[in-house]
């Protein structure tokens, strides 16, 4: 059983015939389809306003992709110290916006804290024209740390940004399982807190190979369809894109999916609680349980079949500590035989 | 019908059941699946050698990111004037490569000449540190004016190309229509005659959107995964982009589709030469015919339903000259069709 | 005698007697000293204008400088095809500006017509995000050819890119020259003819390493002054640098030096015009003379002592071209002396 | 009395001599001249072995081209979290690398130790492609906290590095503070510790504005010419660049200037020591000192026509943190003033 992350799954079955769906006949192409056409209007009705959509294949092609057309090559991005554009993403950022430079925080539970804006551009401000310009902050959501900011979170960290003069993205590679977890609109946990532009995620949560660079600001559509392009992230036979992220948000896919694996990570933290050799040793509030288990454990658990990846222990920790992702597809069978192992290792 | 461009139609049958195939159970992440695996193997057979292939999305990432990998960012590529790395990829090898220059020269039948190379080197050398560094060159097979290079014009811009310090690459984004037409190996075709890296494309001859970079030098491979990663291209769940090519490459699939589509542009070709009002050209090597028509024959046959394209007419042409475009399902039925319009239209 | 370049002089007695008294007490650095103040108020006296002036090290600096504030990452900038731009800065403007792209076109005595721009622009359109976005044009004043823009060939190339949404740069290297030439003010030779950004040249004509980038849209300034600082191009003793363009800017220096290589050029011309065996290929207006030779001729004048660079000719040439180049402190004795030698030698 | 920075005073009059001498005569261009030829051989000579040196403008140019020749685009630089590169270069090390990331990290008294880099490497070992590959690590000597490596710990940090597969670049704004205050051979401070390339600062130690790049690996020599043409560093007469260099290394001045500024800044830790209200926060080696001063001192200070900077207090600091510069032109008598002026506002 595969608990390493939920992109090794496979795409849901609505996803898959949609794509096969769309193989009929001839389309134009680079956006000119129809499911292209079509996606724009599922999502401003999901998020209750009028939005640009722009489909790319990966995740970090969305995020550099997003913050290439929020800040200048001379700019800096705020980043929580453990965001997936700092430490994953093997520069994508900074390829993108022509070196710009991502500024990492640390902060506790994977979640930025207004005050740090404020400081770190206090600090790039006295410096002038030696330091990067402050220009925008990228926060997680839901975080590296499989935790989710509430809405007021968000708005205050956003109003913050704003204040500052920096743009607000956000990474929603989970961006499911947070909503899922807040149970709000996807309006309140974006524009309406501030985020101005979203990485909306949907390969983890069912889709093949889909995300899309929402932008509530519509203006910078023009510029990001030429960054898309040379970045080759503009697909000729566009309409497969597009069809997995309509087949994925136009019924209720996206959060049915999402609150599967948030509910399987929950039963898991439940189980695990009641294990003595087990510490859960972060908040689980999306897909993601991260906790510290003997090396032995560990490896015993391997040895049965589960796969699963180790991850930076917090200062201080006491055991090795392990990340444990649930998936869409994740049965309270798996979870439970997970459980069984851990207590039989232990 | 629609014979804008080979990308308007979708995937072949043979595509689309080996993604749906894919699917089950999981997989791990990033390349490490079987289908990736497999798809060593099978290029490797196909080629004749050791390789290595990295797939990815769009010809514009697979010949930027190929590019990136040959040329310093001070580097200069040469390619003929109408390339589609010069004209139409918004500057992706510019930004893939950190700002390479790309120097374009003319030369009839879209395709470069030894000669050409010799005087631009000794141009740039008689310049040093000022002109950017002679460092490639890259040919496209099939052009972009749909001839082909023979296998012996190859070789020889390869091999002056390789005296003078310069890499070889081949932009193959019809590379199956081009060894259709040659009737020689994938080998022979390429790293036989002196090409170093070869994008190999499959979106416009049957597949979903797949492309790949393949590096017939594997010490390149390392560097490019780093290149892929952050360039948003690796994949997450790369069982769907390899298990594309699989199907692509391992049986007939990219030949018997690449042969349907140059027979039907041959049928057109045929066909447009008996009608007095058309013009063909440019010679018909591969699945494009460029037509010279009056105005109103065009007009007429867009009325009546026809896609193509306004081409760049070569200096001193008396008429307008479009694009047709075959694909490998277009029927003899659908290029029967076209040629009754020309002829009612004329 | 170096009639190679009119950067092998040393700097004119006023730039390096400014330097020496610049270098009196402290003063607060990249930027904050009196001369840098002093430098913006000499600039709008001589060109009648609010403007921003940024100095910086070199030619190449100050052009690649210029356009990275004019041109996004995916923006075409059309430049001749003979432009310093183009062949002459190792890719700078491709560097700076992340990426852009430089078009050459060609056209005689290297000037740019404005149907150029015309035709360029309606193919870039024509292709949308495919092609580059066309952003700007570059013109060199005086030309590579050292010929001069008129003020109406200016505004006219001038009023035909605004209209494209082009912006305007002058490249300025020999901005004294073109001046002295065309017996107008600055401010006729630039914004009033539409010239949005110039880099202004010194250190071919007086300075020691002296350039500068001069704003007449004082609104980009905040953005250059990020852009000097991230390329190194912000002295931290910023008096030396301006105090140079002072000194040169505010006496007559920059046109009095100007009109002396200028007359020494038209001197040498006027000269070789009566050699049967030299030809004069291109015509003199500022201070480079370009002339076909017997190879034996040029040989000898090597061989006496006389330095001067190989040319491309242009097509069709009979014999190879050269080019010579006098300075601000060439003195008639300089050419007649070269002019009795070719005289010998013929 | 200015101890704002090292870069408020002017140049050395042996330095002003060798530009006013450089003056005389045609000179060729873009280094090759006379002046430059002679730099390799006075700083091979000093360096006591066979080396490359490329004399730009700036320190920001010289460890921005110094790393774009050492790290990949997609490479990790490591940097103490003070470093001038990541703090005070606008993010030129990004832009001239084409986006590799500075990663920093924290130490006391600004100087990285062998651990930190090992773990870091191995973190990014552990994520392979999707991180920054690990490619060099930058030391700052002195450092920003104008403390200074002993050889032994640059040694140890260097062979570190090596092991890991880093190579190893030296911030030498201020090495010649460095070298005066080890008391070493400028190559024990160097190559035979392990460094690879040395930024040699010269400008705040009496240049009017001469860094160079000093490369003890000649390999990188032939692309840095390549990249220091296109980021506009490379002065056309460059004569008056290497003369300034050649007048510092050939005699003392440089070592010379360095044991002054040292010499007043020691004096200045001493004075602060016995003034009750002063507390000297880093220990003194070079020439800056960081004292933390109530505000209501500063502010009498500046009025009494004192200029230094506010500083960033060390975490849990009780009074806020002053930057203090002695230069080689400040005398005894300006350090005494200073200090009285401490013990009559305290």
């Amino acid at each position: 059983l595969n608990f390493a992350s939920d992109n090794v799954t496979g795409a849901s079955a609505e996803v898959l015939a949609a794509i096969v769906k769309a193989n009929a006949g001839t389309e134009d192409s680079y956006g000119a389809d129809a499911a292209s056409a079509r996606l724009t209007e599922v999502a401003s009705r999901l998020f209750g306003c009028e939005l640009a959509i722009l489909p790319v294949t990966t995740g970090t092609a969305a995020n550099a992709l997003a913050l290439s057309a929020l800040v200048p090559p001379f700019g800096a991005v705020y980043c929580h110290e453990t965001a997936h554009v700092m430490t994953d993403e093997c520069g994508a950022p900074e390829f993108f916006s022509g070196g710009a430079k991502l500024l990492a925080l640390p902060a506790p539970h994977g979640k930025l804290a207004p005050q740090q804006l404020t400081d770190a551009v206090a600090f790039a401000r006295a410096n002038g024209v030696h330091h990067v310009q402050p220009a925008a902050v990228t926060l997680s959501q839901a975080t590296e740390w499989g935790t989710v900011y509430t809405q007021d979170e968000i708005g205050r960290l956003a109003s913050t940004a704003h204040r500052l003069g920096l743009k607000v993205h956000m990474d929603g590679a989970r961006f499911a399982n947070a909503v899922a977890r807040l149970g709000c609109t996807p309006a309140a946990a974006t524009w309406q807190s501030g985020v101005d532009v979203l990485s909306l995620g949907a390969t983890k949560n069912g889709a093949l190979a889909a995300e899309a660079v929402v932008l509530f600001d519509r203006s910078l559509a023009a510029e990001l369809e030429f960054r898309r392009k040379r970045s080759g992230h503009l697909w000729s036979k566009m309409r497969f894109l597009s069809a997995q992220l309509v087949a994925y948000l136009e019924s209720d896919l996206w959060l049915r999916n999402a609150r599967q694996s948030n509910a399987m990570a929950a039963r898991l933290a439940d189980g695990l609680a009641t294990i003595a050799t087990a510490r859960v040793v972060e908040v689980v509030e999306a897909n993601e349980v991260f906790v510290a288990l003997p090396a032995r454990v560990a490896t015993a658990l391997r040895a049965a079949g589960f796969s699963f990846l180790d991850w930076l222990a917090p200062a201080g920790a006491s055991a090795p500590v392990f990340r444990l992702v649930t998936s869409y597809d994740t049965r309270p069978a798996d979870v439970d035989s997970l459980l069984t192992a851990v207590r039989d290792a232990a």
